[in-house]
């Protein structure tokens, strides 16, 4: 499944906001709609963030220099953290300045950004699918699959490449609370295609590699340094330290779009978001009113938790800082 | 706060699924009602439960041998992880059975209990407090405090006795899904008693250790065997884990009632509740209808990742073999 449609002329989006109960398309016309639909989470998933972002400023009403500086401005300040926003932003706006037909060709990059994502998490799939055995039970944090990027996701690529093959996999899927990415999105595209998968609350995560039930664990990625840092979805850290406790293999998939060799873990912003996706779900209190909440989108997982990268570029195993700059 | 109200003619429990929107209390007047009322969760925490049953049994139609017992069996039945249910049960079907006046000796156990916990609470309370430094921030998970047992809690009281010596103590209550005890319970009660308290998702534990923000642990218990094993919240096991990694404190909080010295880690049953308490929060479905779930609503902490016990007969450190048994 595809959270974008685009028909040369129009996008679509799929609100995820709504899912798994309700399938509502949203039109993005403008920067102004992008910034939206990334602000508000009507889509997210770092891969599909900068896909969307790009569009939306290939749709800016003009293209003389300062006005689509303002824009790409604007749409880099949607999510602060993903590192795929302002890397894609920075492509379409690279292109429209030094082009004579900016329109035509700032369409061409974000058309070219979004053939390459998917193609990116094909690769991720087929480089990650040798890792996973026949009979594996694979545990995923939040949702990076095709709902966070085209296709075949990241963390979900190699399972997809190895369901293919004809492996056997069953994948466990966290609930990833306050936003519910893997009960309403990872749950929901996993049955689509046939998985057999389990939801878990957050809590579950520890007493099943107590139990012995989880053989490897996936996950994605909104940024990683160049020394193996890991920025991900709020709660990766922890399923790290657990899976490091138990022996479980921490695997991280990420396209090449997601690495960050310029800045580092000193100056990467962790956004806060609401205390109301906290307090509220789906429109039900279930917390007082007046408590304060802290609520980060991410967390950091350090290098020594990760056991491997799987990126469009190959497989990537320590020493990290060294075979991460080599290869990406 | 209180979560029952006895004035010896009638029981009263709050109602604690509803909160913390709304404050209903329901009569208890059968062993009936109050199977119904543990199976279900109106109320919950091991030592309430432990209250409520005695209080049922007390409330049985016949003390007629046989039927006494069949009644003690089903309310042993209402929920099989926390050992005060049988350990409360069993006391009041005792002395029932050796008494005269069964009626009136079998409702004076079940006020005896209730007396003893409201104690038992208090008085961890105080072995407690000396733990707490003035300033700590200290993390509990799941409710163990008023709405858990009898005025003071278990986790809650060393809390509630430091802030009446007048140390500041900030708490952070995880919102324990799926229950969400934490979110909906702690917060609750101790926003009405004056506390600081910041709530976090259930996957933001790791982050805020990593983040150097937590000082001390403090967490209740369903059961703990002789050699240190404690049965509790699922979602407990997961923190200990990452209280060792950061050198955090990680205490457990439990009356004697819950001390279970005669069986053990292999025979304890670790209750699997139903998934819809994972697919639906307050009647909204946050994931496919179909999706399997995995729900235990506990889990096991070894004892090499708890620093010390706090129960009412003093604090409990290792070696806590040796130590528990001669203490409790």
């Amino acid at each position: 499944m595809r959270p974008v449609k685009w028909d040369g002329k129009e996008l679509w989006v799929l609100d995820q906001r709504l899912l798994p109960t309700r399938e509502k398309w949203v039109k993005i016309s403008s920067p102004e709609d992008a910034f939206k639909a990334i602000r508000d989470m009507v889509i997210r998933g770092a891969p599909l963030i900068g896909v969307v972002a790009a569009f939306g400023l290939a749709f800016s009403d003009s293209f003389e220099k300062d006005r689509v500086k303002e824009k790409a401005e604007m749409l880099k300040k949607a999510r602060p953290t993903a590192i795929n926003l302002a890397w894609a932003v920075d492509r379409v706006y690279r292109r429209a300045v030094s082009s004579k037909n900016p329109k035509v060709d700032a369409l061409r990059e974000a058309e070219k950004i979004m053939e390459e994502e998917e193609r990116r998490a094909r690769t991720i799939g087929e480089y990650g699918e040798p890792l996973i055995e026949n009979g594996d039970v694979v545990l995923t944090h939040c949702n990076a699959g095709s709902l966070a990027t085209i296709e075949y996701g990241t963390a979900l690529a190699p399972l997809r490449v190895a369901k293919e093959k004809g492996k056997i996999v069953k994948v466990i899927a966290t609930e990833t609370r306050p936003v519910m990415q893997g009960a309403r999105l990872t749950t929901y595209e996993l049955l689509k295609d046939g998985f057999d998968v389990t939801l878990i609350s957050d809590t579950v995560v520890g007493y099943l590699m107590y139990l012995r039930k989880v053989n490897k664990v996936i996950v994605g990625a909104d940024r990683v340094f160049r020394d193996g840092h890991v920025v991900n979805k709020i709660g990766t850290y922890q399923i790290a330290v657990l899976a490091k406790r138990h022996g479980v293999p921490f695997y991280v998939a990420f396209p090449s779009s997601t690495f960050d060799p310029h800045t580092n873990l000193k100056n990467v912003e962790i956004e806060e978001r609401s205390p109301l996706e906290v307090i509220y779900i789906r429109g039900r209190r279930i917390a007082p009113k007046n408590v304060k909440v802290f609520n980060p989108a991410f967390d950091i997982t350090p290098p020594e938790l990760v056991t491997a990268f799987i990126t469009d570029k190959g497989l990537i195993y320590p020493p990290f800082e060294k075979n991460l700059t080599k290869l990406l």
